[in-house]
């Protein structure tokens, strides 16, 4: 059962969050709100995403489970402007999700969840932690975007660095420990990531959302940060590319 | 004979309301303004035009016939700003249509009209009529292309809708008879439209255009509307699709 | 040596200046500022740019010859917002151009500029001069584009205009002398100018840029103008294209 409504602002930054990852999910829906955990298609990167009931207009939920293609939400957020209410319905006999806005109704057939299992979030213990503004790894990433396909990403106790080169041309973008938020480090940890999933990864975030990075040496990062409010919790997990030397 | 002043808002807001139909019109000027009579090449929709003279900032005419390449007008008027006055004239002996704005001249070909015969608007006298904002119709034409390339629409006297479906989805746009502006309805009739052709009808208008809709069950649509001032007027036609059933 | 901070507007316009003729340049570096001069790969327009060294937010050099790729400053540039203080710097030992901007640092090799010879710039003696405001004839450049491939551009004591037609259609953009901000002539001349040329030389500056042109007939068209508050000027030259009459 599911009976809701909600900002489609909210509903927008959780289909971006997400779309970056997968296009077709499974959510876990529950008396206090959502869950969902997926995994790209290549096995490289994996979102792991909550979102408490008291994000909601309203809300109420038993335990279920919807499979969701999120192109379809996406194209329905068009119908909505900034701020507007959407009601979300699970019609549990015909196995659609209704949704509405602005006198429109779209009902959506809903994906069979039985061959969609949860992954598993590994539980890395990762030496080093630090907390950044958005706005300088996106320009990071857009820096090096011009560049490679690539970033090494280092930090230490002083500070926090992406780099990219290829042939002569590179770039760096430096953070010393003053510009960051935080940092929590003993040593330093590098590791090497591709561009491409990086980059989404970070473009759905706003400017001004702090990023809590988790990093060891040649190990996944873990990017976490909150959205709607607090009311959201977003992990995104990225494995390293080996370096071949 | 042609020699008139035009803002050229209104000129661009002729265009596309017959660009949608045609790309080749013939004009028909008499002392008192202009009309036009255009059917698609596929005889599917059809745009019946008057534009009254008091919407010229000056105009002298005789009974002339102009035959137009849209698509010529589209491009020079993107040569004003908007508001700018533009000047027309016929340049009977080249047989060109002149015009200026912003210290630019262009002559442009007029096309041979002898083969370009007016159609023949039917007259049809249809059960029922209503009154509607252009950015609800708009509203449910967007969330029909999410879904299907044709919409049916449905009045009765409790409201409006407009429906769209296809394998397990479906989306519905519904107006009860408060969020029209006027109904006069005693049956309830359908007919269903191909959506590319009343997508684009209904996109020239701005959202705050009252749309005067006249239906039958599976007959064409009317759809009138007024513009530059009210001394425009405009009639859209459009065939009904043959439900295969 | 190269060792400056300048303001990312002016060199977002001097890239855009020089990148519509070409895409390597070879910049002449001195103690007083910049000059480049090239010329396209067909030969048919040049420009010749100086920026003064009080354009920049501060300026140390010696005389240098730096081979640069526009694209990769083009694409630097995206990294800084409007106004942003770009520092710049030649590392000799690694032949490489150094910048910097908010915490981003982009190393990006240089050209060997052994083949790269600076073109001559053939002085000219232009019977007629004039100068008109951007605006205008960016308004006659783009009118045109709607009809033709080439201009013809003619000036008289009385005036000055931009001819295109094709076929049965034409077009024209005339200013008469109280129109133009300056007009030195004694007979009328008339030159044939490729349009793609011509147009992008005058996309890239803004509506209320004073060109100081001259022409002859047949002869090449000279555009100057100045930038950088007066601290950069620009000469392009423009070939005329032959009439086949």
């Amino acid at each position: 059962m599911l009976n809701a409504e909600i900002n489609s602002n909210v509903l927008k930054e959780l289909v971006e969050i997400v779309g970056t990852i997968v296009d077709e999910v499974k959510i876990n829906l529950s008396e206090d709100g959502l869950n969902l955990k997926a995994v790209d298609p290549a096995h490289v990167a994996m979102v792991d995403l909550n979102l408490n009931k008291d994000a909601f207009e309203s809300y109420e939920a038993d335990e279920t489970e919807l499979g969701i293609n999120l192109k379809k939400i996406e194209q329905f957020l068009k119908l909505s402007g900034a701020g507007d209410i959407i009601r979300m319905e699970h019609d549990e006999e015909e196995n659609r999700l209704v949704m509405e806005v602005n006198n429109i109704t779209q009902k959506m057939a809903l994906l069979d969840t039985a061959g969609m299992t949860d992954p598993n979030v590994p539980s890395l213990d990762l030496p080093l932690s630090l907390k950044v503004k958005g706005k300088h790894v996106l320009n990071g990433v857009k820096a090096s975007e011009n560049i490679s396909d690539h970033i090494s990403i280092t930090a230490n106790p002083d500070g926090f660095e992406i780099f990219s080169e290829e042939d002569e041309d590179m770039v760096r973008l430096s953070l010393g420990k003053d510009e960051l938020e935080e940092i929590d480090a003993n040593e330093e940890v590098r590791s090497l990531f591709a561009l491409d999933y990086f980059s989404s990864m970070v473009k759905c975030v706003s400017s001004d959302t702090i990023l809590d990075i988790e990093l060891g040496a040649d190990y996944p990062i873990k990017i976490q940060f909150t959205f709607a409010d607090g009311n959201g919790d977003v992990r995104y997990l990225l494995a390293p590319r080996i370096e071949s030397t």
